[in-house]
């Protein structure tokens, strides 16, 4: 990693290494899958493109056992299309019959960020839930909770903070060390809340012994490392190990990683179509020639390309349609301009049906 | 203190300087106390002998206010002597119209001592407080509860762990270290599960904004400092400044500090007739002379004589008896023998009672 590079749970600057991390974090890239996976685009095109432990979901995909995927989700700035991936696999997981957990959370956002609960919970319901609800996932298989307020089952709530309670035990102040770099009370306290988030599903007051994964950007495989080495020193609970996966950052317009804090780094889901347009014709980093003569001769690199991403990575469903542009752009025959006028107009169609369902599922807010 | 001494919430060896440590730890002397606490034995004879911020207490009683009476107890051996005081405290709060609460630290014992939650448990309600319902504890007007498992009412324990979360983002670990010196994140939990024990009386799910006294031995006044310090940042909670009080120790029988895990240090409340009096005959600390002739001559010292100060902190009501005791003792009118008579009568005639009334309680445990 480069010497101004930052990388750990809660900051990434700088360029990510993917294979390095693969290596130094001890994940596997990911192998041949069933074909059922293959329906989704983030595991058909690899941009979920790494695992731990991947194998206890597959074959309780394959023996129609109970599983559950287990998420979390910081509620601060706008939910944007970076954050369309988790809800993708949520969606994707549920129609394979999985149990979704979502963690908002407003301990960790209240410890390290200094957010107020209530400014969390408007966050986490307007934008982040609303979102996942119009995106298509089923409230009725899923058990989404606030880290502050557990469970309206006393019974549940007890042994959701008593097992993070308990897990402080397991762990020494070198291992946080080593895991998360600078660490504070705030961050230990949260850290180890969110090891009750992954690890609570297994509880008996919960769905007791079913395989969790829990899929995340790479930047957070060190709270998957520590969630999994307490679990296992824990021996009275006999939980199962813990699966993961890991998905490629979705590049920000400018080509850095996408970030809340910066509105011209992302496409908001609530963005209109003149924004999308903006932001798209003025910020998207071009993989087009300088000149449009240069351009046509040595064509363009689709690959380094954002908007080309965009499409990739949400927006172009079909395979030989996204060959087909790539192809292209490469060959020069598609200009940067035509590129970014297929993302543009495929995006807002996306946001204009899902503005329209987000509407519709307003009413199920009341619920939380 | 001595450079070999020991003297943290969690360890206490050698001496104590008890006047050193009011004026390290800031604390105040006891000065004049309403007539109403005369009629404990605890305040009018200056056992009871430090205090923070009693006077919030003292106009509560006076003015008929509620107010409560926080406590906790660590479930680790036998019910001895020396646990009598807060139970004594308790009862004697309880008559003035305090609420009780009272928490089984069974987090702490795990996490600081490696005790399982379902060995905490039956200790805590065998020994701890099966003794203090005997003693006259009314458990309808105390709440008392595992740390590990808050409250039966999701919104209680939603809000009790909550608290402890948040608490941990208003402290430093620098701050962790000045006060307890060497920390374990298990120790740090518990510190913050301990401070939001104290603090979440408090909170509105709980008995709202009443004034708050905990009675401790002076060794947990870390404790109160890191919890009285912390509540006073978290601006959005009001909480009303912690009440504190300080006991000096009773003695171990042989001088030292009375100690769950030496057996031969401590009368417990389940302890024979005759465990009691070979006990006292054999290991409780003489004031007296070598010989009986230098005694009548000379006299004993009823201030290091460890059954006087057992007659003095527990067993002698009567001010005037234990007067003509402690001068019938220092003049040598009174040996060894007849002093440690007359303790280990009195000590078996309240066992005798005690232990009656401890098996007609135990009826109320299932409650539990």
């Amino acid at each position: 990693m480069k010497k101004d590079s930052v990388f750990n749970p809660w900051e990434v600057k700088g360029d990510v290494d993917y294979g390095k991390l693969v290596k130094e974090f001890g994940i596997s890239l990911m192998e041949d899958l069933p074909n059922v996976f293959s329906k989704n685009l983030l595991f058909r095109r690899k941009i979920i493109f790494a695992h731990r432990d991947i194998q206890r979901i597959i074959l309780a995909i394959k023996n129609k056992k109970p599983f559950v995927m287990m998420t979390g989700l910081m509620p601060s700035g706008k939910f944007h299309i970076g954050h369309m991936m988790v809800a993708q696999q949520m969606i994707f997981y549920q129609s394979l019959g999985a149990k979704i957990y979502i963690a908002v959370a407003d301990v960790e956002a209240y410890n390290t960020r200094g957010l107020s609960l209530d400014g969390s919970r408007k966050i986490a319901l307007n934008e982040y839930i609303l979102n996942y609800l119009a995106l298509g996932l089923d409230p009725k298989k899923a058990d989404i909770y606030f880290q502050s307020s557990r469970s309206k089952e006393a019974q549940k709530s007890n042994a959701y903070y008593r097992l993070q309670n308990l897990l402080a035990k397991h762990i020494t102040f070198a291992e946080f060390k080593a895991i998360y770099g600078e660490i504070t009370p705030g961050k230990m306290v949260s850290a180890l809340l969110q090891a009750s988030d992954m690890l609570h599903p297994q509880l008996p007051e919960f769905d007791g012994a079913v395989p969790v994964i829990v899929p995340v950007g790479i930047d957070q495989d060190p709270h998957l490392r520590l969630a999994r080495d307490i679990s296992q020193r824990i021996k009275s609970k006999n939980f199962i190990q813990l699966s993961s996966t890991y998905n490629l950052f979705a590049p920000g317009l400018s080509g850095g990683k996408m970030s809340s804090s910066d509105v011209n780094s992302y496409i908001a889901l609530t963005d209109s179509k003149e924004e999308v347009e903006r932001k798209i014709k003025k910020y998207a980093f071009s993989g087009g020639k300088d000149t449009l003569e240069e351009h046509r001769k040595k064509g363009g690199n689709p690959d380094i390309d954002v908007s080309f991403q965009y499409l990739k990575f949400f927006f172009e469903q079909d395979d030989k349609k996204l060959e087909k542009i790539y192809n292209d752009y490469k060959s020069g025959k598609m200009l940067t301009s035509e590129l970014k006028r297929i993302t543009i107009d495929k995006i807002n169609s996306f946001l204009k049906e899902h503005q329209r369902k987000r509407e519709q599922m307003r009413k199920y807010l009341d619920e939380f």
